[in-house]
């Protein structure tokens, strides 16, 4: 393994759908598909301006955002990117960069 | 646009106020009104040791911890961060490089 | 100080245990007795792969993740992530590089 293990994130909001499901939950779903490292989601207290999608219904209370974060090899993380292109209604996707100190044993391999 | 984006972080606590206003809502309305690209505000379990402010009532409970995460050009945050230097009771404030990946397309414009 | 302020993160999950108490709150605990300069601890919506103490229930609530964050000097984190090597059900350790743009002044001295 001559990858670096990097951090993804994706930014989605609650109320964004794809088809008949949360586009967070898709991404979710393709990422255990794809068995990623590891994946945590996080639903933030509120958001506004990083979707074209988002509601302006108050001034703090626009859109309930959800963040992604998927850890894995760099080159297993920008395909993962890849397998979400037919997704509307996402945020900002990145990358970056992090030194692991520590990873968990596991019995059920990384690959 | 030669600027990079970037990441920026804002630590205070929900008990922070400035004036009648909460601190964190000070910052999220002035990043609004300085239509940064992305703006993110995350309520944490809980934390300590970031600002004076704390108040030490139990050992895991000092405070409700805020952290404000907002995208965009270097250069924007820089200016964003100069423009809450009358806040007081701000925690650490961090600036995090990136890779992106993806950015929305939006008609609102980013500039 | 020559030492440069970082950022390391924690993942665990609000079921693991050490002994009859919750991995991060030993974490929390043992931060604060570090007198690590500041402590954010995150819950996530829920997360899944991590760590090898997962229960696989249900395809998207496998298990309450949560992210310790800690901010300090490199030197002290390193140290800090020494201290935890006799927990068990740790997920992945990372340090993270930022740039501070603001540190709140105290009273209290930082170690």
């Amino acid at each position: 393994m001559t990858d670096t293990i990097k951090r993804l994130r994706i930014y989605t909001d609650e109320a964004a759908y794809f088809g008949d499901q949360k586009v967070f939950e898709v991404v979710a779903l393709r990422a255990r598909a794809a068995h990623v490292a590891g994946t945590t989601v996080f639903r933030a207290l509120f958001g506004f301006g990083h979707t074209a999608h988002e509601h302006r219904r108050h001034v703090l209370d626009d859109d309930q955002s959800i963040v992604v974060e998927i850890l894995d090899e760099e080159s297993k993380l920008r395909a993962f990117v890849d397998s979400l292109s037919d997704l509307e209604h996402l945020g900002p996707v990145m990358l970056e960069a992090i030194e692991v100190l520590h990873w968990p044993s596991s019995d059920r391999g990384r690959g």
